[in-house]
């Protein structure tokens, strides 16, 4: 059955550019703070910010069984508790209220000036409270990429990367989003004599093009979620920058994995933009060979065509695009990830996050990060205005983009776009 | 200035045993299910559990700034975020109320009975909501065991091994206190063939003897804790079995670290002893050679002499001691810890936990793992009911200890006490 909220031929009343990633097809869901000071749960249209606090209070949800305040929270981890049944209810409403033939809202002025605000009067926030983030490292042109440059072209792949999707667990603390500007972080290196180490700034702070979704509670202490039920759990995605200090990184990550080269920041989109919104860019995975072992195994459509692009933008200078990059290449896809994760019984619960690990592409242009993209620092990248870089330097800004697109609709994720500061300093 | 609720000569009118880990000079701080079925915030004093929440309705916390609710709490987060400043209040008010000079509510009958608990009336929670755990590797003693048993003994310690306290992010979802039973987890291994990977449960199920530490909001987004101050953000330490399948970790850890052998469970005490607690057994660490980098450095005294132990006890059996270790054996402190933690900017908040990583000792029956114990399973050991293990059976539990002694005092922490059950079946 189609999902109504889907319905390429719907319009709505609220204007929407033919260019825009928030048509009333997409109905992603965030979190905002209004000139009023009052922080709601809410969606998007075109440039609208829709509250839907205020549109519950008034009554426009009746008939969904949602508690009075489940859109009057600093988080949507409530609302996604809820399940997929609320969700799909909720976002089917919002498409009938805004839709172009409904005037109920359209014609009600007291009630669109609680309901409605322009871009410019709220402030983006966390769209969840991330009790627990996982990385995973599911794209093999990255893995491989990453291998050759550190282990040489035939051990580029380590063994058990082809048989299981390849994770680690994060720091939530960190993660922010879109607008939140970083420092670039200090830490302990080898330099390259290899003599002694040093502590100091970071001289190789690098972005990680990536996706994460958003789970609901999905399992208790000692169950495992199946694949093929996996994206019964998967709320949303969001674009990721899973910002990486290389050298940080370089110096402590044998034996146990990535630490403090990554826990200084991990900045998202603001909107999660639902799986059921993007069911329509449903594609095939890349084919997986050796065959995966039966629990990793799904049939159909589980990858989704997502073109996403990064630019980096210098103080005071014009965007330069460095990749355009596509969710699709990704070998292991979401199910698999999900099902791998709960596969020892590791409880997932409302709100947590999975990355999907950088997502490069087979084209050198399509690499996701400055690693990749400059080979090491060996090749340099010329922005717009005449300078290189290596990697990202200090007040550079780096915006992540990502949509679908077909004949007849486009559904996006807007950006989430940061500033690298310098080191921090105590006032 | 000595802490005024660790005077060595005060006693009780509780009861008290003289092995007690809990004398009067202890107060430790946990959350527990009351007979009534409600939950709160409690300390013990011998085999007496104290509702902190009582005492507070009925007036016994007078004059320590405290909100109303604080205690009433099913978790332990917001008390510890009031600071160093109110726990100590609060420590130093409930050794006051319970000296055995004091006869207050020693004679008041119906308070006594709103407030006090015997164990055997009452559940331990989770003592924390544990945003963001993670995991240390900081006994050069485990580290060179396990490193000799996977590289040999000429490259046990890897390069950065003596300059850094090495860590890892772990799973918070999956942390358990004491009685919560854990299922073998299944999981993708190789074969010692080595053909092709299978799935299943785990045949290598350990334990890690450890202790973990329980912080307070420590900073914000970009700045750093020096290590002078980190002790300042240390609510209390807690015994920690961090259950590990080592087939899982073996098959899956590079290049990324631990995960699906370590994220199935993770178990702690449920009494939460406070750093002041701890303050009479303060010891000196292992000397640290090379010298660690200056952000690193700490001098004086930062280790605590906390004798530990772990036992076996086989379905039906009795207890076999396994292991004896101490925790004064790290050869990375706490505070170099909390400061390599937040030298990148990580924020750290209240009830984030630290685990120290397996606290190994020079001797063989001082190894904190099976693994170690066992050499990889080369040497079994063998239980007191006749039984070899070279790993943990189903059915077994497995109880760890800890507490620290001297002419004066003993401050223990109880024990953590969990049962691995087979793999768990749906029903």
């Amino acid at each position: 059955m189609p999902l109504s909220a889907n319905n390429p031929n719907r319009s709505s009343w609220l204007y929407v550019n033919k260019n825009s990633d928030f048509p009333i097809q997409n109905i992603p869901f965030g979190v905002f703070l209004t000139k009023d000071d009052i922080i709601t749960i809410g969606t998007r249209i075109g440039d609208t910010a829709i509250d839907l606090g205020a549109l519950h209070q008034l009554g426009y949800f009746d008939g969904i069984p949602l508690t009075d305040d489940i859109f009057l929270q600093d988080t949507l981890n409530d609302f996604i508790a809820d399940g997929r049944k609320t969700w799909r209810a909720v976002r089917d409403r919002v498409a009938e209220i805004f839709d172009a033939e409904n005037t109920t809202l359209k014609n009600n002025t007291p009630h669109k000036e609680r309901i409605l605000f322009r871009l410019d009067e709220i402030e983006m926030k966390m769209p969840v409270y991330v009790g627990d983030y996982t990385d995973f490292y599911a794209s093999k042109e990255h893995a491989t990429n990453v291998g050759t440059m550190f282990r040489g072209k035939d051990s580029a792949l380590m063994p058990n990367w082809l048989h299981l999707p390849v994770g680690y667990h994060g720091r939530s603390s960190s993660i922010i989003t879109t607008h939140i500007p970083v420092h670039r972080p200090q830490g302990q290196t080898m330099p390259e004599s290899g003599k002694k180490p040093v502590f100091g700034p970071s001289k190789m702070v690098d972005f990680e093009l990536e996706m994460a979704f958003i789970t609901t509670d999905a399992n208790d202490l000692g169950e495992s979620i199946p694949v093929k039920e996996a994206e019964e759990y998967i709320f949303g995605l969001v674009l990721f920058n899973d910002w990486s200090a290389r050298d940080i990184q370089k110096w402590e990550y044998a034996p146990l994995g990535p630490f403090l080269g990554k826990s200084f920041a991990s900045s998202i989109s603001p909107w999660i933009v639902t799986l059921d919104a993007l069911e329509p860019f449903r594609v095939e995975s890349p084919k997986q060979n050796p065959k995966p072992l039966p629990y990793l195994q799904t049939k159909g459509k589980h990858a989704f065509d997502i073109h996403l692009e990064t630019g980096i933008i210098p103080k005071g200078g014009k965007e330069t695009t460095v990749c355009k990059s596509n969710f699709k290449y990704m070998y292991w896809n979401i199910s698999q990830q999900l099902a791998h994760h709960t596969s020892n019984g590791c409880p997932v619960n409302s709100g947590d996050m999975m990355g999907s690990g950088t997502i490069s592409g087979p084209t050198e242009d399509s690499y996701g990060s400055m690693l990749e993209l400059t080979w090491n620092g060996t090749k340099p990248i010329k922005l717009k205005d005449g300078t290189n870089r290596k990697f990202i330097n200090d007040y550079d800004t780096v915006v992540m983009r990502g949509h679908c697109e077909n004949d007849d609709v486009r559904i996006g994720f807007g950006q989430v776009k940061t500033q690298l500061l310098p080191v921090f300093k105590k006032k």
